[in-house]
């Protein structure tokens, strides 16, 4: 089944909007609202069950739900980073060596988060080396990465990964990502975090080899944030809007044969990037 | 009506297949192939009628069409230059100082267009005054500005241009936009030249006042280059593949409903907006 | 006399130690110390006489120094903004709509302090008109442009902003720049804030043609932050240290005589601007 | 010693100045007039001995001379690229898979030249995997990357390298950087390629871990360009010129108790660098 979306609370969604009155195994679900402009969707995969039922891999998801990120102010962003900062540290656990990469590719307004959150954080592996008297001793050490897509490299990003991970042997991983979803209300409005690695690529281009602790060997926690919807989300929504019935493959059919290769995406995407991108590194750097 | 495009060739197209066996009054089409890859629909408004009829200015339209943007090489990149050097030529007239205006938000990759073609241009208006023995007499006297967006400088763009051309008294003004097509296949493979001027932000925001001639007081040429298409015109793209028929408002109600402020563009408009900035740039240097 | 700076305070001390024990008329010199990391310099230059002295023009400068730049915390740089805050605010008076001109070459490290706090900004000038829900009535307009610099534009700064400021008639412009100082421990740790309007393009380029009331016709404040030395500075300041007696000129003699378009800056600039930037947007943004 | 400068040209010329009438073992130069415009001197060192005399690895260093880079025209670029291919060519013998290693800050004028060739590369490894039909069999596979430097990822860009070259095994690597130079006049007009491999970061940083054959286990090719020279050198010119005899270390000490930490650079970096980014890509696009 095609989702079309990363996020693990809208398969659910779509899964159980499918079995009606069935009851759903190995997936656990909670809701939490963390105060009037911040709520939480918890998406567990207990077995294997749950995780063929909607296509993630076996954890935990998270979901931050924020209302009013157009408009938001100091003391809600920093309502935002603190509660990002108690979610990160529940799965980054007692590793003080954090490697972050920040995937997607800088040049491209949607897929620029992961390398624009590498830009604002506060590195400090190299100090604990060679400038020990700037860092405390029980401080993390923090390294990080912005790759390029497949495209600008023509290297899988999973291969320059394990490549550096042998190398440097940190305790885990923090992956920053743009993905999709199949909500355009949700988009730049959510922040998805995992402690199952992730597939880059996803949000704007072809899926690519997966990042996750069996791939890489070390625990890989992922922070997507949804920046763009498929062309076939926003048909089927004006469809359903409008009562008419359709199959997905007949829509896929004919946008394929108009173009399959667009995205969409809001028009001030480029702003609010930029909140949540400070958001993101702030947090990571208070870890 | 509601277009949903800014190309006069696409217009008038949707305009002629409303009202089959009319004749079409105060608009001349025609139509040019240069080469394999290249050819050119000329669309000219020669009255009122004309222009009311698909809500454009009167004057000239030519818009190239290029088949093969993405795997385009250099010679087929140069015969591009050559024809748009004639094309401009032909609306610069004998105007020897120009002033070439980007327009767009540079952060924004859908709208870096203007801003990237400006940054590409051999500027030489200063070099007239201060450092005389590195121009020709007869060379043209370039300058640029690339203004920013209203959202971001809180000033119609209008008013930015008209203020400085008072100042600075050039001949004319090649204007540069990211503009909407009502095709996705044309996104990004077709460039629209015209003596009218432009609306700026049609592509990727609001529409703005007008810079023309009228507004301004000295010949306003523009360059378009369709970088987006807006989420009503794929959806109805789709209807109109699966033959079920509908009316455009429903669409736009059910879409509005959802999201209103989205905007869908290829996936590889990172590289492709390079390759013809280059190209738009080129041609402007060789005017 | 060149005095290799555009920092009022250095001007004065230069020009003290060149006639000792002779009394200075026409400027008055006070120093503040506002907590351990920051103190102000302030220099008044209150007729002809004084400003013919130092070559600046008359009105008051003032300039903070900020001891620990590299290293600085977020309850310091807040303390910074909450200054800066004050001493705008003085400045700007009761004019409610400002115009932010962000002077220099955002492609060039050194240079591109000022298009990067535009960048920064909360721009509100347009929303008063299109979107007023989204503003209160008290607050200020704030509009901004950073124009770029006149190798790539081709047209004289001061144009652009007066013929900007005909348009959209704001009631004072705060402009900002990178600037010189003879002294390279102030690079990147000092901000000087003035009422007399400013020189472009003395940080890295050649001087151009003023921004003031004068040439403008509205109050030009001004805020400058040193980001290069001169390289004659630095080779004075060995000749100093090494107590070795020499001319200025023959210096310059000397340097030009290899190479005069050389500035000098520390090696991690490109990091410290980013500091300086989100501390004079941030104040700015709370005028 | 310390010669201040990465030109294995430049440190022999120093050598023999200080050791006039003797002879010089180990290594052998050449010099070789291309056009009016390009000349190369060729510095082999084919012993330890050379090795050691001026603290280069043994190996071949060819230097670039461009004397008009500021004014260069299309046909003059045109023939540096022409011989700069035949020069990697030469080096790069019959490797197939080449890895392009751009280093440096993207965000430093000084330091971006490596990340600019990089995001200009025609990226063709990931082709004969995922799309074959879109090259040729007999084509040079090409990956890059741009991994940042060890201040923004706290990785040792060795330890980057060497984990990405075990993962995907390329034939040889060419790294690009900024390089320093002990002559003002040859900032920006110069251009090294080496067999020998890098020290990364002496152009604008502190040195860090080799990249070269023995460290990496495959050939290094690498091409530098000066972009900056140390203060001490400008000094050092300018007590040349004024005939003042001092010591080097004497000047060091000096600008050291000032501030230690400064480069010097050309105002105009910023455009001569677009230049030679594109000379540089071009010329590995044609390999």
């Amino acid at each position: 089944m095609n989702f079309r979306t990363d996020m693990a609370d809208e398969r659910l969604e779509i899964h159980r909007s499918n079995i009606r009155n069935k009851e759903i195994n190995g997936i656990i679900f909670n809701n939490k609202k963390i105060n009037d402009n911040l709520s939480e969707n918890i998406v567990t995969i207990v077995n294997d069950e749950g995780s063929k039922l909607i296509g993630k891999a076996k954890g935990k998801y998270i979901t931050l739900e924020i209302k009013n990120i157009e408009m938001i102010n100091k003391k809600e962003i920093e309502e935002i980073e603190k509660e990002l900062v108690v979610l990160l540290k529940e799965f980054v656990r007692n590793n003080k060596s954090i490697l972050v990469v920040g995937l997607g590719n800088a040049e491209t307004t949607a897929d620029s988060l992961g390398p624009k959150v590498v830009q604002n954080l506060k590195i400090t592996r190299h100090l604990f080396k060679y400038l020990p008297e700037l860092v405390e001793r029980e401080e993390v050490e923090l390294s990080a990465i912005a790759p390029g897509v497949l495209g600008t490299t023509g290297i899988e990003t999973k291969d320059i990964i394990s490549g550096i991970v042998e190398k440097i042997k940190p305790g885990c991983i923090i992956v920053i990502d743009a993905i999709i979803s199949n909500n355009i209300t949700r988009i730049l409005k959510t922040i998805q975090i995992s402690n199952t690695g992730i597939v880059p690529g996803s949000g704007v281009g072809n899926k690519r080899k997966e990042i996750s602790e069996e791939t890489i060997g070390i625990p890989v926690i992922s922070i997507g944030v949804p920046t763009v919807v498929e062309a076939s989300t926003i048909v089927e929504n004006v469809f359903d809007k409008l009562k008419i019935k359709n199959k997905s493959s007949q829509i896929e059919t004919a946008l394929n044969s108009i173009n399959s290769n667009v995205i969409v995406m809001p028009k001030d995407t480029d702003s609010i990037i930029d909140t949540l991108k400070s958001i993101i590194a702030n947090s990571i750097n208070s870890i």
